[in-house]
């Protein structure tokens, strides 16, 4: 299917994918007096002197900013923000067909932190939450924990937590269905931007797993002095330091976790690593390798980012229902509990897991729901 | 009529006056694959490589932020984000219910010009269009001056230029009923803030009449020596160096124009004015004459800010349509001969003009169409 030409085409034909829709038409002096002047008066008096009830007079309950400034749109990178534009108001409908959340996709043309930072502080009262989206490493860590600490509405940066949460579903299952621990596991992650910092992260806080990562220039070693704080963080989530490419990396490794570039993983490579090895092949469009040549180099279970092969690690299995449940309860921060719930209950949706079916599909039932009640 | 409680209940129980709609659901993965990730990144390519035609793409040629940071919403003065968020809302309700326009309701929690300026330039691509509300004088004019040179879509400061249009629209009705020349009129104008500059800057431009400023000090004069800049300006509409009071201002004047203060203008001093004076009292919710003592002391005509009375000088009337011409016709700069030409479309509209029927009604048909064939 090309959807190149059919999504350049439908985009043209609907020129724009969301609208505004008023909750009442405005249709006579009446309404005009109730929505807006004199009546709106009162309402404006009562929210300013009561800023905290806000979300109880206005649509900040239900809505939050997509906000970008496209300096890493899917796997296109830096395009900026007139590029980002698209997948942002894409981002907004999937907000609205799987949460109802009205979200207003806002991209900005600035690009250091500051600038980012002060942009979105300063709309922050429009909004209920911020989901921040296709930021670059290392600047979206910087971005993300500033407006955490800054701002009293939820904050999260999507590619980071969003892809962790479901990575970390898949992985319970995976292992549980491969009879394996995953706290004895030894992980490979290769690509250590903002999904794979994340990742490592979750994982590590939730079982203390083994975790080798790789970058560019081969495993992510104590021995290399070109390594950003996030990268020397990760440091620590291996039990050993661990050095050379990722030849070496893979080798009896139980777990190969990829969001980095296609065909990066070998055949010859799953042939080294344990028994049934467990791979997550997440590059976009194109994996490190493709589900048939990793089955047929001994991999037990295989999950892409593609919607054309099973085990599809789709990140609207989370962001949907971590926003609709932090709107809902009034939770203001994101925290690590939550991600760890949200994976568990993600894994939970799967009654019988199997080699091919590890994590829900992004239409099955109940997602939103079960997501939503891990925030609490 | 107690709008203010029929409105605070009101909002409270909608809890939000719009919402987001997709414009298709994203129901399958091949909807899935086209409005977002695969297909989607098609299109952001080719919006990155050109960006003049995002609006082909996105909902850009059809979105105005409306943005406000607070500081003089309605009559209450500088109330802040929050206060400002319902009367953002209702504006977005108006401009879809009027003119189709998806409107987005952004409210700043900045409130120097630099900061405001910022903030609006990083999130513009997000947007068609930018209209400015409730920001005070003097900050108002440099915010919109500057946002209008660094900008490439249209930005409009609306309590200036919409209420200039529309009281234009009315005084051009008005003076051909009492049969004068607007040239040839003195006009008195109460009121030195974002709108009363703005409307006199117009009817200075349409016709050069004189203009005589008055504000809570008395008439701003050359004498003075607390006048900002654009007060500073004021003076040049005027053919003469006056002094004195309001009531000294208003001596044979053939119009009143108030955006100031309830309860200023006395029935004494309409009886000083000259034979069958135009009096636009438009302080909101109580005018600075109530119409009923204007007529009795010999107004020949009266307009106000309210619904409740006839000649309602309201920004509806022209505000949806400016925004519906712009984007339509990728108009980047509202101009002074835009709002020339909407006002007097405006007047057009009225075949038949009286005392009592001098600006259509809001809800009268037409008006949308007449003002945006203006916006060329």
């Amino acid at each position: 299917m090309d959807y190149a030409k059919l999504a350049l085409d439908q985009h043209k034909k609907l020129k724009g994918k969301i609208t505004i829709q008023p909750r009442d038409v405005v249709d006579s002096k009446e309404k005009l007096s109730i929505y807006y002047s004199p009546g709106v008066g009162a309402v404006s008096s009562y929210v300013a002197e009561h800023p905290e009830q806000t979300r109880d007079y206005t649509w900040t309950n239900n809505n939050v900013a997509v906000v970008s400034d496209g300096s890493a749109v899917l796997g296109l990178g830096n395009i900026g923000p007139h590029g980002a534009l698209p997948v942002m108001e894409g981002k907004a409908m999937l907000f609205k067909s799987f949460a109802n959340i009205d979200a207003v996709p806002i991209v900005l043309d600035v690009h250091t932190a500051d600038e980012i930072v002060a942009a979105v502080k300063a709309i922050a009262p429009s909004f209920g939450g911020i989901n921040l989206e296709d930021i670059a490493a290392p600047l979206c860590f910087e971005v993300e924990e500033r407006l955490k600490a800054e701002l009293s509405i939820p904050v999260m940066h999507d590619d980071q937590h969003g892809t962790a949460i479901v990575t970390l579903a898949g992985l319970i299952n995976a292992t549980k269905i491969t009879g394996r621990d995953l706290a004895s596991c030894k992980i490979v992650l290769v690509g250590a931007g903002a999904a794979g910092v994340a990742i490592a992260k979750l994982i590590h806080l939730y079982a203390g797993s083994d975790i080798v990562a790789v970058d560019s220039k081969g495993i992510v070693s104590a021995d290399r002095n070109d390594l950003n704080p996030e990268k020397q963080k990760l440091l620590s989530f291996s039990k050993h330091n661990h050095t050379g490419s990722l030849a070496d990396a893979v080798r009896d490794a139980d777990v190969f976790i990829g969001v980095s570039q296609p065909g990066l993983l070998t055949p010859e490579m799953v042939k080294t690593m344990a028994k049934d090895p467990i791979i997550f092949a997440m590059a976009n469009p194109v994996p490190e390798i493709m589900p048939d040549e990793a089955k047929a180099a001994g991999a037990a279970i295989i999950a892409t980012g593609r919607s054309d092969f099973p085990n599809q690690v789709n990140n609207s299995l989370a962001f949907p229902g971590i926003f609709r449940g932090a709107l809902d309860k009034g939770v203001t921060k994101i925290t690590d509990e939550h991600k760890i719930a949200a994976a568990e209950a993600i894994a939970a949706l799967v009654t019988d897991p199997s080699v091919d079916k590890i994590i829900p599909g992004p239409f099955d039932q109940g997602i939103v729901e079960a997501v939503s009640a891990a925030i609490k």
